[in-house]
């Protein structure tokens, strides 16, 4: 059977574009010999439309779309994934499917069974689960379909507290009782760089125990702060890899499922990956909000210049403008390099020092400050002069402010609130500073483009004279670490000790990310990289005592 | 049977505090002849822990405070909700349960079956249901303990799209088969003065159709945006209320299930309830957070008077303390109201005006906005420097910001984000303009307290001359009717326009509320008195096409 593989990048509630997509894809598959075409779970609305499964005119408008869709799958069959109405009387009011559709019509309605509701998924919010299951007939062949999560009912966990079986119900095992020849998954898998084994794990494991061939459809593009990377694929019932699609951009291909191919991407490390995920996230975020233009503040530090090289990337050169804003605490060698790399990029940028309206605050709070000595306060004041330089351009001239923000001072709250925390997009907040290192690095492979100074230097703030990272924080090699194994690996203060760390500086640092939720509560959405992001896959209580 | 209702305010996560109340409840209980004291959902943790209860230590912690609570149950039975581990192989990690514990152990876990997965509620996220039903015996009566949502599987709905019968099974039909003698449902029910009637009508339902008397505990006190109203009652098995304890405080009370009391709260009016809530909001927000004092630009609007009067009444006015910050645009009145509150009050107040550093800023952007007509970038000059100058008198004296904005105006985007949307809590963001007159005429119902001029002058932002806020905005008593419908009752724009609203002002009002996703993501956590506030309870996408 010739099955069409179509990788796509659909906007969420745009349904003139997904479904103009959707049919394109369609004609060409049936113009290119295939009999069935696979579209990525909830394709009509792109995922995840959150809440807005909860309004009719939404739910509505997609149920239209599906049916203008199938009217074309004339001469070809096609598995588009979109909500469907439960017609029982009990438990949600939608479920999540697959819509079979030929002869120009809808000929069966699948249901995902499994509704991932942990981390960034949120699906038993808004769909009851399947519980009945059968294949489907189409050209002498019994197809299994699933939908994404469906696969994953023995999950891998990275920690011993996890569960590895999170659901009561297997549904491949339900399925293979039917005796399926193949197994389609319709899947919107989001990309995160330490899981990159896990999906095809989970899928090869599953191929093999039930020998059965796997068809697994992914979506690609980000939505916001989740970046879907493709690598769609087609597994042979030993578990081998025959065809891989491209990742972190749309595609389309069409598959023989009884010949062996063994077409596969070639493999990249972990930061070129991390690297082409953040520019597909700059990009849809811009595009998909109808945006052209973003400025940042350029500050001659890593974090900037490399939002700076990710932007121009996503954007284009000329879609960027940067502001200079030295302070007394500038020192010399950050303007110069931040005006080495804007020279490099060949980008637009201003230089308005903040001196002036610092002492203006100054002057005119010098009343209710008198007899207290300069602190935090002050220190805000210039990074909150320079959020208003920012947001004023941004309002001026439409560029979309970019932050640059890492995810270690975004971690333990290193950072001003209305200040350096503005911005429209978090672009690092989810790369540890020693990625943004290994990145910066990486990115200079072939020649410089981030000065190398500004990759030397030690970092800092320079809220005031001589202020190091380091005068308040641990070295980022041992802060990272111990994020990783709060954050990322959910281990408890004490495991973390036992793994060697110091342990007055393992609970400052678990403190510190405790006590910095207020801030993460109104920072911008972080484009996500890891299994564990700040937001909303990140669910913390503010008025809480944490011990 | 005489059951000690203890209706409490917990803290989340603070183990010591949570488990000392307790066990000073139950000795009362006990010296009070009480035979069984009843606490509210979730009481040793505090409701709701979110994604602690992913975290071992938390879970941990969480075991020990439930063992040394049982060890005081001696002479006396105790019902405490804890989560507990789900011992099985499959689904969830953990269930919400109540410990039934007596003779100095626990005795029985009851599980919660009916997981609450909308709005504000994540259970499903951290917790498996319960499938096996069974009552306990205690004292010659069978009990059948039930966990909130327990009660709710037919949901009362605000518009036929929603669904009645949200669950597959029925708890208390699986209960009454077993003939219990009694209905004990540990509670934890937020406050919405919308749905107010909705759980007493729920419960009398059941206590009717099930012929059983009903004894509902529910959790007072807020946590971050949720305001947990208390009022736990007795129902008889006819429905009719025999106790019914206090709302917005904590309470204590043993009722004799054998006698007829008719002992109910008094009834106040929804401006008054919103009012305590919010109070009791600003209170527990400040008081969990550790926080003592507050601060908030008094622009003589009616906004920030009202936030002003909640602030004084729930942290009193010694440490409250306001900055009035006039612009060229103020008008004399403004201020003069401003000042008339200040005195009213007796609260210490600071007058800073924005022109130096507005000044400052427009002179240092002269070179960049050369040739451009003032627009957008000049008012959010003027916000977001009252911003700056707000979050400096936070910062020196530790002094936490109130954010002023309503919900009309969160609903619209009607604010700067980084400028007068700045804030540790929002206290009004989920009260309309049109509510906000009737509570602030309510405050003035003895003696003025709200400056008349307040009250009765045209709403406006004052960022340029002669500004209203009419000008850019339906009239408040419009714009609030098109957002209830759009919000709470989650109606489609043509739905709106069908009840006899102005197509034009609808779509503009639907478009402002869908375009300023964005600006509310950035919002401080709003107290939600509402039954659909915006934050967490409403997730919508940002990168999605509306239409």
């Amino acid at each position: 059977m010739k099955i069409a593989v179509a990788q796509l990048n659909f906007h969420i509630g745009n349904f003139a574009q997904n479904t103009g997509k959707i049919i394109e894809c369609i004609n060409r598959s049936k113009a290119e010999g295939a009999d069935l075409v696979v579209f990525s779970e909830l394709s009509v609305t792109g995922y995840y439309p959150h809440d807005l499964l909860e309004r009719k005119e939404f739910v509505e408008q997609s149920y239209e779309a599906i049916l203008r869709i199938s009217e074309q799958c004339i001469g070809i069959a096609a598995i588009v994934g979109g909500p469907s109405i439960n017609p029982e009387p009990r438990g949600k009011k939608l479920f999540n499917s697959a819509f079979f559709m030929s002869d120009g019509a809808i000929q069966h309605v699948v249901n995902k069974s499994l509704l991932p509701t942990y981390d960034i998924f949120d699906e038993y919010r808004h769909f009851e689960p399947n519980r009945n299951f059968s294949v489907i007939d189409f050209q002498g062949k019994r197809l299994a379909i699933t939908i994404c999560e469906d696969l994953w009912d023995e999950q891998e966990t990275q920690n011993e507290f996890g569960r590895e079986k999170l659901y009561q119900v297997s549904p491949l095992k339900e399925l293979s009782a039917l005796n399926p020849d193949l197994v389609i998954n319709l899947s919107a898998s989001p990309f995160s760089y330490n899981q990159e084994n896990w999906r095809k794990n989970i899928l090869i494991k599953n191929a093999r125990k039930y020998e059965l061939p796997i068809l697994y459809v992914n979506q690609v593009g980000a939505q916001t702060e989740l970046i879907f990377d493709g690598g769609s694929f087609y597994l042979d019932k030993n578990g081998e890899i025959q065809e891989e699609l491209n990742y972190f951009e749309e595609d389309f291909r069409i598959i023989d499922t009884e010949v062996s191919t063994q077409n596969l991407q070639p493999k990249a490390e972990y930061i070129e990956k991390i690297y082409q995920a953040l520019v597909l996230g700059i990009r849809d975020y811009f595009g998909k909000m109808g945006f052209k233009k973003a400025t940042l503040g350029l500050s001659g530090g890593i974090d900037s210049a490399l939002v700076l090289v990710l932007a121009v990337e996503a954007l284009g050169k000329e879609n960027v403008r940067v502001l200079l804003m030295p302070s007394r605490f500038s020192s010399d060698h950050s303007i110069d390099d931040a005006l080495q790399l804007a020279d490099i990029l060949d980008i637009q940028y201003e230089i308005i020092p903040i001196q002036p309206m610092v002492d203006s605050f100054e002057q005119s709070l010098s009343g209710v400050f008198s007899g207290l000595k300069e602190d935090i306060a002050e220190e805000n004041i210039q990074a909150r002069t320079r959020g208003i330089l920012l947001m004023a351009i941004s309002n001026k001239f439409g560029n979309i402010l970019l932050n640059t923000t890492n995810k270690s001072e975004c971690a333990v709250g290193y950072g001003t609130l209305y200040g350096d925390m503005n911005g429209g997009l978090s672009v690092l907040g989810d790369v540890y500073k020693t990625d943004i290192f290994k990145m910066s690095r990486w990115i200079n492979r072939d020649r410089v483009i981030i000065p190398v100074n500004t990759i030397t230097k030690p970092p800092s703030a320079e809220l005031r004279p001589d202020q190091k990272d380091t005068d308040s924080l641990p070295d980022y090699e041992i802060l990272d670490q111990i994020l990783f194994g709060y954050i990322e690996m959910n281990l408890s203060p004490s495991e973390i000790i036992a793994k060697g760390f110091d342990e007055a500086t393992v609970l400052r640092t678990v403190k510190m990310v405790n006590t910095n939720e207020y801030k993460r509560f109104q920072a911008p959405p972080i484009l996500r990289v890891s299994s564990k992001a700040f937001g909303f896959g990140r669910r913390m209580p503010l008025v809480a005592k944490y011990s």
